[in-house]
């Protein structure tokens, strides 16, 4: 008795994925017709009986990806669900994304939702809200698989793709010393962010290994904010001995930075030094331009999409966690070079 | 007999939502305990069956609404989305996105995503490679709910919010008139997409109305970039005679346009002035800040999501078609502000 010939045999014969030869055998508008001939003659020649595809169809993949991010708005997420996008696409998979304005209630009601909509895998941001894991490993124990990208949570033995954030505010915060800055604040955000206080420590390490004065009223809690930025600012030129840069946690709080010091005609890089983390889209375009660190977005975007795949493709069960983290590239622009000869990458 | 108690009868007695009431007796985490109590009392005192659940869940709506967008990284779309979530909220619905990055195929898959997910309409901004709407008339003619927003296209019989995109046009370039401005160019957007030929529209009947001349060197076919506002920009100053202003189709367009011009020195607003459209979130961030059209986003998501919800509401089939057409704000900023006692918005 001849194998079973699956959707998947026939789109390795045909050299394109699983996703591609369901549709054209369901006659997809997306599937050109050349392809739907080629499908369907093939399914014929190995005698792929068109009931089997009802049935690969109710039981079988949706070849669909769902993905959880904190916010469409943000630039940062956009550009690494473009990396999602791309390994996706190339492997037929469809990409629905639902955002939880940070919140922890959204944020299970949009993994329901995707559940629900029967996606073979989730990629997710966890929001700042975020404090009880629950969900996630529910949806773990049922056998979804699951990867977490930029905010992850260790111990929950769920896949992740991260950046170096300890290595990235350690690079942002050095480059500030060898600018000559000797004076270096810092705005935080929400501390239970392993992000964050990834970023917090970063900096601190930095500081000590030059042998600058890490002080406590140089540094900000704030929550991520054009807002927080301006109110750091003012805060810190309260303080008897003022700083004279400041290492940001992400882009906002330095944009907000930026402004606050142009408000009170403080110039930016001559007197005081801003640098910001996640290379927001108007970081290069305001004016100074504002240094940042680069979270190579795309590339975490392949990576949690490759991991993610090699989970659903896993013959036998999960394979075991992973954790992959990547390099940031530092961008230094205008807002950090107070030495005129420093040459900008 | 008592008449059948449903899930909204229950919703309306609590004074909440359907999408409550069933995740309520579901168990859902998403809702408050407080509120589970309410309404498993509600549903023994109305004897509310609980074998009715699991049918009405299955027969029943899924309470989610899938919203079809050209880029989540364009804070335009963005913006609407929250206020799409807004309304959607209120209603007990959530939100699924797919982006098409402007690909026709993308758009019909991401189409089929939704309906595969199972949600009870779809918002739709249509992709600017799309030509043939047959997926959209497909998916009208099965039923399923659906509404454009912002890119619409008439004479399908399917609603849609946008703005008065030949209005906004207009009022930049009157603008640009008042602040002196008497050659005034205009790069322009893909003219098969209704809201850019509308703004064209609006900018020939500005001058046409002022009795300024319109000369098709003056005239700049870009696709919606910055490097589009670049290459606008090099264009226009090869002419014979140079304009001293440019209405841009929007402000990706416009931002290249001020980086071009100050790359050669031409001072913005004095010797050239530029007005963008959109209201991007960079246009109040750059140097000079860029004068723009706000598209009233969360009004429009607001509207767009309504206009869903009173087309999944109606009893009696679809209701008939409706188009609302919302009024741009004009934001003027530095770039386009040579009149020094000028009032800015």
């Amino acid at each position: 008795m001849n194998k079973k010939i699956t959707i998947t045999d026939l789109a390795e014969t045909l050299g394109t994925t699983p996703g591609t030869v369901s549709r054209a055998l369901n006659n997809h508008p997306a599937i050109s017709d050349a392809m739907k001939k080629k499908v369907h003659a093939l399914a014929d020649k190995l005698h792929y009986k068109r009931n089997q595809i009802a049935s690969s169809l109710r039981l079988g993949k949706s070849y669909t990806i769902g993905v959880l991010i904190p916010s469409a708005d943000i630039n940062f997420f956009g550009s690494v669900v473009h990396g999602i996008e791309s390994v996706a696409n190339e492997n037929g998979y469809r990409i629905l994304l639902f955002q939880t304005n940070e919140g922890y209630k959204s944020e299970m009601e949009g993994l329901e939702a995707l559940l629900s909509a029967h996606v073979d895998g989730v990629l997710v941001s966890i929001a700042k809200e975020t404090r009880d894991y629950g969900h996630f490993t529910a949806a773990r124990d049922i056998g979804m698989p699951l990867v977490f990208f930029d905010r992850a949570k260790e111990g929950l033995n769920i896949s992740s793709v991260v950046i170096d954030d300890f290595n990235g505010a350690f690079l942002a915060t050095e480059h500030l010393i060898a600018q000559g800055y000797q004076k270096i604040a810092h705005i935080g955000g929400q501390q239970h962010i392993k992000a964050f206080s990834d970023r917090f420590n970063g900096y601190k390490a930095a500081l000590k290994k030059h042998k600058l004065p890490f002080k406590k009223q140089w540094i900000f809690d704030g929550d991520v904010s054009i807002e927080a930025g301006k109110e750091a600012i003012a805060y810190f030129l309260k303080q008897k001995e003022s700083p004279d840069a400041v290492f940001a946690v992400e882009d906002y709080s330095a944009l907000g930075a930026m402004k606050e010091l142009k408000s009170r005609k403080i110039s930016v890089p001559e007197a005081f030094g801003v640098f910001g983390f996640a290379n927001e889209l108007f970081a290069e375009h305001i004016t100074p331009s504002l240094s940042s660190v680069d979270q190579q977005t795309i590339m975490m975007g392949k990576e949690a999409m490759s991991l993610l795949l090699s989970i659903i493709d896993a013959k036998k069960g999960q394979p075991a966690c992973k954790s992959i983290i990547l390099n940031p590239v530092l961008c230094t622009r205008e807002s950090s070079q107070k030495l005129s000869n420093y040459q900008s990458i």
